[in-house]
């Protein structure tokens, strides 16, 4: 067991029951707050923000000879690109700090008032500056949901989809952090077959619940990331809601793909969990039948099981859970999705996000999508406030949550939450 | 007329006939030399890089107030955050320095011996920082030969095709320029459609003739581009070798498009040909039939004269043109694409890349990549040295060059060329 994971450990820092933050987490982010309006590295421990440039400047993590500055910087590419071991280290090294029995920073007053920054007060930020970004298709309920309501119910899954982690690529420039709030984007359509399209709002916007990984180690091009060393270039995962207009999808993806039903926004949580935080968690997936090729066969357990949820708030309403899913559905695992990106020599950056695609589960209570929620608004969902959802309409707020929950602990992402504005 | 495209200025600096790089240009890239390691801004004019960091410091561009260090970048990205206007004056002054009749650089010694490197002195590298990168599809020649081959001639060009400019994201960490060997990739493909599937080098590697633009401009989430003001936003050019392996795309591309297939290479040429030099070569395009819808109606002519090939240098051999082809052969314009990527309010960032897609003329000696050329291998290439070619071969040398002449001169790109190096 990893020391900084282990489930008996306390901190002096008040951390609420459920909190998606305790000591055993830990999750790096990029904050500001009023007395101190400059972006840096935080780490999300209870209700609060620890200040990790407040730590390193004071001398706190002198033991980890981090380069000076890495901790006040806008985003979190510096210490990503330090790489897991450095990580785990600093990781560890919080741990001991916020241990219940470990006085150092506890007994430092002044330290203490201004490393921890309550929550409330905290500006939480885009945590990395993305390089590229891939989004997989990776749960095979959802593809075969979508082959059985656009293809043939009897061939929903394509010939390739067992074979190879299905992906594309997708626009790094419009994912934004929790909070932000979107404008239903506009664009082209053909409601009519026969008909030429026309212009306007999407009628039928959708969230897609994803989890995205975070890489962490720059590689060459013509380089290969070997699938049982593809977790030490993952330092983290984010929640992942990957914003999707199905009208707009329908008429432009063919035949190369999804392009502006996606780009105008994708949403990420604002706490990076490290991959070490999700261990107690991992476990063995799906059966891959057919075997798959020898370049995809990952040693051990690849899967985790993280519980995830989507509610639709309405405005001046309550908000309603729609969806109940999790990560331990995905066919495909984080490293077999690296090392396809990367078989053909393709070279990746530190802070390149990969989504995991849609996570539907077997039940339909645990569809990823509105799309096949609703099934292509078949089956509306019915809301508290008397009202009806086929597709998210103007002013809701979509909500994800993600955690893993151990020995009566939640490792969690906490939330990833997006209002829905009217078109400009 | 822009006063720096005069065709009568000469430059005191020499300028061969038929160099690409006449006063009229002025193509911005990135260089260093043995002298002078460090990475900075350079213009090409005949067989010279003028050094604009020398410039800039020896007080040449005082009158720009250009911050300072802008010039001495490893990317072209702080140039270009200025905006066309500044570029403009740059390139006005750029002109002024060094025409027949201006003595301030040409009569200082000392400038002139730091300030101008001979061309085959001067490393050329990645001219930009790019953000996202997306490729688009606006060849209707092209379009139409690939429906033809792999759908239906009759109906080769999907609904979608004549409406908007189809496109998709794109990789852009594996864009490398000019003189970067690339090697062979591997991936998974299944040319037996009744067994499984297999793993190694593609057989099918080829080339994708394609010019790109690059922006200049950062947009907010949520904003547009309006097609009347999208070429304020187009900082310059470059040719674009998008390459492709023709087995992995046909097993891995449906239903969200190409993804290894491109990933692992796309060559630009190091020089950014700015769209003011490329003024004199505006030209009409093909009437658009249907009428586009108003968000794409782009007053002016759009189109671009710029006369493009493509010659295939086998190991230890003479070089072959397999392909001439021009740009006013593409259906959409540039502001055109500009406009409908993010017409649902995508952002754009400085240095962003848009490719055109292959760009095939109707003449099969305009066809842009082998596929087309050799209609899928079965009209192989007669090479000089008796060899034949239906794909590229490992050790050849690919070629692009491009160019448009007017008034006896030549406002040209230089050429891209990469060599394939056998599979890793």
């Amino acid at each position: 067991m990893i020391e900084a994971n282990n489930p008996a450990l306390k901190s002096w820092v008040a951390v609420p029951a459920q909190s998606h933050f305790p000591i055993q987490n830990l999750p790096f982010g990029i904050f500001s707050s009023p007395n101190c309006p400059g972006k840096r590295v935080g780490v999300a421990i209870g209700q609060h923000v620890l200040d990790l440039d407040v730590l390193h400047t004071r001398g706190f993590l002198r033991s980890l000879d981090l380069p000076p500055g890495t901790c006040a910087q806008p985003s979190l590419n510096a210490l990503m690109a330090l790489g897991r071991p450095q990580a785990r280290k600093l990781r560890q090294r919080l741990s001991e700090l916020l241990r219940h029995d470990n006085t150092e920073l506890q007994q430092d007053a002044e330290a203490c008032q201004q490393a921890l920054v309550p929550m409330e007060q905290a500006t939480l930020h885009m945590p990395m500056a993305i390089g590229d970004y891939t989004d997989f298709y990776s749960s095979m309920e959802h593809a075969t949901n979508v082959g059985t309501m656009f293809r043939d119910p009897k061939n929903a899954l394509l010939p390739n989809w067992k074979h190879l982690p299905v992906g594309y690529h997708g626009r790094a420039s419009s994912i934004i952090v929790s909070g932000t709030p979107i404008h239903r984007p506009q664009g082209q359509t053909r409601p009519d077959d026969a008909a030429p399209p026309v212009f306007g709002p999407t009628r039928l916007l959708d969230f897609e619940l994803e989890m995205a990984f975070v890489t962490c180690q720059a590689t060459a091009l013509g380089q290969s990331v070997p699938v049982a060393q593809a977790e030490e270039h993952i330092w983290g995962m984010v929640i992942f809601n990957d914003w999707s207009a199905r009208d707009i999808q329908k008429w432009e993806y063919v035949p190369l793909g999804p392009f502006l039903a996606k780009s105008f926004a994708s949403s990420i949580s604002p706490w990076v969990v490290t991959l070490d935080a999700l261990e107690p968690f991992r476990v063995q997936g799906p059966k891959q039948d057919p075997a798959v090729l020898p370049y995809l066969q990952q040693p051990g357990a690849g899967h985790f099981d993280i519980a995830l949820e989507v509610a639709i708030q309405p405005q001046n309403s309550t908000e309603h859970v729609v969806c109940q899913s999790n990560t331990k559905y995905l066919y495909w695992t984080m490293a077999q999705q690296l090392a396809h990106q990367t078989v053909n020599g393709c070279n990746i950056n530190v802070a390149d996000v990969y989504a995991s695609g849609t996570i539907s589960g077997p039940e339909p209570h645990q569809y990823g999508s509105m799309l096949e929620l609703s099934w292509r608004g078949t089956r509306p969902i019915s809301m508290p406030n008397g009202t009806e959802r086929k597709f998210v309409q103007d002013h809701d707020t979509v909500t994800m949550r993600a955690w893993g929950q151990h020995n009566g602990l939640r490792i969690g992402f906490g939330q990833v939450s997006t209002q829905v504005l009217p078109a400009l």
